[in-house]
C-alpha cells in the first residue's frame, strides 16, 4: 500500500459540519435580510490584495500578521486581514462611477497568522456594513440600528419584560478629545497614546491604566512599560470619565456633561452625541439595546468619531461579536478626496459559538424534511417518481442509496438527520397507487413513553397512515404543520 | 501630501460590484434550494490546505499552478484549487462520526495560479455537490437530476415548444475502458494515455487526434509530440466511437453497442447505462436535458465511471459551465477505506457571465424598494420615524444621506438604484398625518413619453397620490404587485 497522508487541517483553521452550516446559513440570512431592508448593497472582492493596498506605503500594519504570497509573476500579495481596506480600496478604484453616499455589505472570510487559541482562529468570517461618502451622524445611527434589528432578528430582542440579550456600548472619540485637548494635551502623539492606555482598561484594570497614564509600570515579566507621563490631576479626570454611568442615553451625557472642560469642543462632541441619540430613539433603538458607556475605548485610536461595540451579557466569554464606529480616513492611503465613513463588522464565528451557548441557534441536522423508504421489491426508479414527485410539491426529499433492505437501515438516516417524515413505498400499495406516510417526531415520542400511541391517536395525530397517493403531500404538510 | 498607492486588485482577480453579487446571489440561491430539495447538506472547509493534503505524498497535483504560502510555524500551505479535495479530506478526517452515504454542497473560492484571460480568474466560486459512500449508479443519476433541476430553476428549462437551454453530456469511463481492453489494450499508462489524448479531441480535432493516438505528429512550433503508437484499425475504432451519435439515450446506446467489442466488459458497461438512464428518467431528465454523447471525453483519465458536462448551447463561448462524475479513488490519500463517490462542480463566475449573455440573470441595480425623500423642513428623525414604519412592514427602504435639499438629487438614488417607490414627507403632510407615495416606475414612463399621463390614470395608476400614513404601506404594496 502506498503511504497515506494524514487528514487534517492547518493548525487555527476550522471545518464546519452540516450542523454548524446550517445554523451559521440562517443567522447569516437573517443578517442579510436586514441589511438589504435598509438598503445596503452586496459587493464582493478577492481574498488576495496586493501587498501595498494592504500595508500601505509605510507598511504600517504589518502588526495584523499577514499570511504573505507571491503571484507567478512576482507581486508581493497577501490574503487579507479584513474586509475595510478592500472597501476602502473599491470606493477609491471605482470612484468615478461610484455615487456617494454608497451603502454596502460583504461577507467573507479574513485571515490573521496570528496565534490561535479556543474560538480563535487563523481564518474567521466577518459580516460589514459600511456607510461610505455621510458624514452626518445620521448614517452612524443607521448602522448602529440596523445592527440592532438584525440581533433582534436573531432571537435577541427584549421578550416578555426582560430586557434585550444584546448590547451595543457607544462612545465617541470626540468626547475623549475634548477632554484631553481642553486639559492642554494637544499632540496628536500624545493623544494617541493616552487612547492606546485606554484601551487597555477592560484588560488592566483601572489602577495599572492609571500608573501608564503617569509615570509606568513594571509588568509581571519585570519589563518596564513606559508611562504617557499625564499629571495626577488630568488621571483622575480621566478614571473618572471612564467610570461615568447612567441607565438612559440622555442621562449618561448630562452627567459627562460635568466630567468635561467648559470649552466649545466638549460642548459639540456633546451636541453630536444629542443628534445621535435623537436619531437611535426615532429609529426605534431602546435604552437597553444601546448603552452610552465612555468606558468603552476599544478602538478609539483608530476611530474618528463615534464609536462602538455589541456584547452579549448573557455570553461574555465570548467577548464582542461585532463592533464598529466612524473613520473619516477611509480613503486616504489611495485618493486625496475625503471619504467619509462609518461601518460595523459582526464577527460571524463568535456571534455562532455565542447564539449556540445561548440556545438561540437555528440548529438542525438536516435541511430534508421527508425521506423515502420501501418494502419489499420495489424497484429504485418507482422510488425515485415518488421522491420527484414530492420534491415537485416542494418539500426536500431524501432517498436511501445504500444497499440494505430492512426499514430501521433505511430510516437510519431519517434518525440521524432528524428527517421528521417517511414516505414508505411497498409493492402492494405501489400496485394501488396507495402509499404509507410515516410520522417519525410521533413515532419516536410512542417509542420513548412520551406518550402512548392512544394519546397520539386521540390528537388526532397517527404515527402511520395510508393514503392514496394523490393525498400524500397534503398529509405531509399537516405532520410538518404540527412540527 | 503623502504619496497615494494606486487602488488596484492583482492580476487575475475580480471585484464584484452591487449588479453582479444581486445577479450572483439570486442563481446561488435558486441552486441552494434545488441542492436542498435533493437532501444535500452545506459544509465548509479553510480556504488555506497543508500542502501535503493538496498534492499528496508525490505532489502530483503541482500542475494545478498552487499558491503557496507558509504559516508562522513555516508548514507549508497554500489555497485550495478546488472544493473536492478539501472534501475527501473531511470525509476521511470525521470518517467516525460520518455515516456514509453523505450528501454535502460546498460553495466556495478557489485560487489557480495559471494565466489569466478575459472571464478566467485566479479566483474563482465553485458550487459544488457530491455523494460519498454510495456505488450504485442511483446516486450518478441523483447528481445529473438536481443539476437539471437547478437549471431549470434557474429559468433555462423547456418553456413554449423549445428545448431546454442547458444540455448535459453523458459519457462513460467504463465504456472506454472496454472498447480499449477488449481490442488489446490493458496496460493501464497506454490506456491514461488514449484518455488524454481523446481528452484533446474538442481543441485538435479529429485529425491531429488520430494522428497523436498513432505515430504521433509535430505542432506548430515544430515540436513533436510522441504518438501512443496505436493500430490504424483501433484507430478507427476510436474515431467511430466518438462519433456515435443518436437524438435519445437508449438509441445512442443501441448504436454504441456496434462498436464495442463482444465482450462481457462492454455488456456490463452498456448495461451500467441503461440503468442509468432508466434512473433519468424516474428522476424527470428530459432527452434534451441530458444526452448520451461518446464525444464527451473530458476527464475520463480522472473519473472512473460516468461522467458529464453543463453546456449551454446558446452561449457555446463560455464553455462548460459545471461537470462531474464518479470517482471512487476519493479518499485513498487519505485512508485504507475505499470511499466510492460521484458529484458535480459548478463553475459560478462562468454560469453568471453565461446567465448574463442569454439575459437570464436577475439583474437588478438595488434591492430597496421604497426611497424617503423630504421637502421643506423635515426633521431628519421624523424621516428615520417612516423608514422604521415601512421597514417594519418589511419593506426595503433607504434614507437619503447627502446634503442637498432638492427633490432630483433626494431621488437620484432611486434613480440610479432603480427604486420603485418613493415615499416623499413635507411639513404639511407630516401635520395632518398624510405622505405623498410617488410611482417612480410610471413617473419614468410618463418622462419618457412611453405613456401619457392620461392613459396611466386610465390604468388605474396615478403617478403620486396622498395618502393618510396609515395606508401608505398597502399603497406601496399595490404598486410594488403592478411591478
Amino acid at each position: 500500500m502506498d503511504e497515506k497522508i494524514k487528514p487534517q487541517t492547518l493548525r487555527g483553521f476550522q471545518d464546519l459540519l452540516p450542523a454548524d452550516m446550517i445554523a451559521r446559513s440562517a443567522a447569516v440570512e437573517t443578517i442579510r435580510r436586514t441589511y438589504e431592508r435598509y438598503g445596503f448593497l452586496p459587493v464582493d472582492t478577492p481574498a488576495l490584495e496586493r501587498m501595498d493596498i494592504l500595508t500601505g506605503t509605510a507598511g504600517g500594519d504589518t502588526n495584523k500578521q499577514i499570511f504573505e504570497l507571491a503571484t507567478p509573476e512576482g507581486e508581493a500579495a497577501a490574503l487579507r486581514f479584513d474586509l475595510t481596506v478592500p472597501f476602502a480600496r473599491l470606493i477609491s478604484q471605482y470612484r468615478d462611477e461610484m455615487k456617494l453616499p454608497f451603502r454596502r455589505y460583504h461577507l467573507g472570510p479574513v485571515f490573521r497568522a496570528d496565534k490561535p487559541g479556543p474560538g480563535r482562529f487563523r481564518q474567521f468570517t466577518q459580516f460589514d456594513i459600511d456607510i461610505a461618502g455621510a458624514n452626518t451622524l445620521a448614517a452612524d445611527a443607521e448602522v448602529i440600528a440596523v445592527l440592532c434589528d438584525a440581533f433582534r432578528a436573531l432571537g435577541l430582542g427584549a421578550a416578555g419584560g426582560a430586557p434585550a440579550l444584546f448590547q451595543v456600548r457607544i462612545s465617541n472619540r470626540r468626547l475623549v478629545d475634548a477632554l484631553l485637548e481642553g486639559n492642554g494635551i494637544t499632540n496628536l502623539e500624545t493623544i494617541k497614546h493616552v487612547l492606546r492606555v485606554m484601551d487597555k482598561l477592560q484588560k488592566i484594570g483601572p489602577e495599572k491604566m492609571r500608573e501608564e497614564l503617569g509615570p509606568g509600570r513594571v509588568d509581571e515579566s519585570g519589563d518596564p512599560i513606559p508611562g504617557v507621563g499625564l499629571e495626577p490631576s488630568l488621571i483622575g479626570k480621566i478614571s473618572d470619565f471612564v467610570a461615568v454611568a447612567a441607565p438612559t442615553r440622555a442621562g449618561l451625557l448630562e452627567a459627562l456633561a460635568d466630567h468635561l472642560p467648559a470649552t466649545e469642543q466638549s460642548a459639540q462632541a456633546l451636541d453630536e452625541m444629542t443628534e445621535l441619540a435623537e436619531y437611535l430613539e426615532a429609529l426605534g433603538v431602546g435604552e437597553d439595546e444601546a448603552a452610552y458607556d465612555p468606558s468603552l475605548t476599544r478602538g478609539l485610536d483608530y476611530y474618528t468619531g463615534p464609536v462602538f461595540e455589541i456584547i452579549l451579557p448573557g455570553a461574555p466569554e465570548f467577548g464582542s461579536v461585532g463592533g464598529g464606529g466612524r473613520y473619516d480616513e477611509l480613503c486616504s492611503r489611495f485618493i486625496e478626496e475625503k471619504v467619509p465613513a462609518t461601518g460595523a463588522s459582526i464577527g460571524v464565528d463568535r456571534l455562532l459559538a455565542a447564539l449556540t451557548h445561548l440556545g438561540v441557534a437555528h440548529r438542525a441536522k438536516s435541511i430534508a424534511q421527508v425521506c423515502v423508504a420501501t418494502v419489499g421489491r420495489v424497484p429504485r426508479k418507482e422510488v425515485f417518481k415518488l421522491a420527484r414527485e414530492l420534491r415537485d410539491a416542494g418539500l426536500n426529499t431524501v432517498t436511501y442509496l445504500g444497499n440494505k433492505k430492512n426499514m430501521g437501515a433505511q430510516l437510519s438516516d431519517a434518525d440521524r438527520y432528524e428527517i421528521p417524515v417517511a414516505v414508505i413505498l411497498g409493492e402492494d400499495e405501489l400496485a394501488n397507487g396507495l402509499v404509507a406516510v410515516k410520522d417519525l417526531i410521533a413515532g419516536k415520542a410512542v417509542r420513548e413513553n412520551i406518550a402512548t400511541r392512544e394519546e397520539y391517536r386521540q390528537a388526532g395525530r397517527e404515527t402511520q397512515t395510508t393514503v392514496p397517493r394523490a393525498e400524500m403531500v397534503a398529509v405531509i404538510r399537516r405532520i410538518l404543520e404540527q412540527g
